[in-house]
């Protein structure tokens, strides 16, 4: 999933990969994986096909590469000082992260894809999945150490309970998730964790 | 989404249905909405495209009328006397459900689809999100009833927490689980409910 290093050829340019990089994104979002070409990003970007090749030997190690740059980029353990505060905080985040108008689209579809296609599979949960899931995690460490949460917290299905009834709500059932949502989802959590 | 009634034509034969049905779950399972026609269809099922028309006007149509047929069909609301028991049976009819080898890659497809096509989306809603909903819900009116649950409890989101980790990590993240899974899951969402 690493750029190819250019080896006596021109040095590849930031602004055309970041042209082809938003042409990924757009297509992508759009048409779906499956129907997303190399030959429609690199019109989309106002590049020769040349210009991809050179950064990526195919199209899934392009969408990939694009893919988990953009997904993993806003992932962030909030620290408010308090495990409530610190829950919602991540489920700010996450609404904001579901609703964005292109990851709306990716993801469910990117899953979609997975599902059919292993290798996709395997690259999304080390490449997206796995590095958001650590950058939470602090969450529940510091609530054990600051005695909020039992230390036997099950941190695993934790960061489940967080992170899936958001996506069922506004991915799976079409439903919106707004702030007074969030707050009785925050309470149900705390409860669920056997906060003190 | 109703079928055609034949007037003054054939009647349509429940065995040619049946084969059409199989193959639109074949082919959407194997290559997602967007490359399912109505050619490959009916070429699986060994039937001429008009046996298809005779029954549904648009690939959209018959794509929505064979899926919520198969996806709506397998919801009930378990009844074993107790919240804990239905809950866990609940989770292990849900987990059956999300690990059909069909229903494993069509459902994250149609939602990726949905979140394409409005049109899509709000069948998908009515036709399939809708009735399984309903379906689950006796489960927290029962359990209200009996003096389990508290009365003011919010079943809307109770049957999104029951739902919502079993998809999220077994198609959203990819990983298996297993009945110590759905044993700790059901003990969090008790403890979630505030359940007595």
């Amino acid at each position: 999933m690493t750029r190819r290093t250019p080896s006596g050829a021109a040095v590849l340019q930031p602004s055309v990969t970041s042209a082809i990089t938003e042409a990924v994104l757009d297509e992508w979002a759009e048409q779906g994986y499956g129907r997303l070409s190399m030959e429609a990003v690199a019109k989309r970007a106002g590049v020769g096909k040349s210009a991809l090749y050179r950064r990526w030997p195919s199209k899934q190690e392009m969408a990939m590469s694009v893919i988990s740059e953009f997904l993993v980029a806003s992932a962030w353990a909030p620290d408010t000082g308090s495990l409530r505060g610190d829950l919602r905080a991540l489920l700010d985040q996450l609404l904001e992260w579901m609703t964005h108008p292109r990851i709306s689209r990716i993801l469910p579809d990117l899953i979609a894809e997975a599902a059919r296609n292993p290798e996709l599979a395997r690259v999304h949960q080390a490449m997206i999945g796995a590095p958001r899931r650590e950058r939470a995690r602090p969450v529940f460490e510091r609530a054990i150490e600051r005695g909020e949460l039992p230390s036997g917290t099950d941190v695993e299905l934790a960061l489940d309970l967080v992170a899936a009834p958001v996506y069922w709500r506004l991915t799976v059932r079409g439903v919106e998730a707004g702030a007074g949502y969030l707050d009785s989802l925050t309470g149900m959590l705390l409860a669920a964790l056997h906060a003190r």
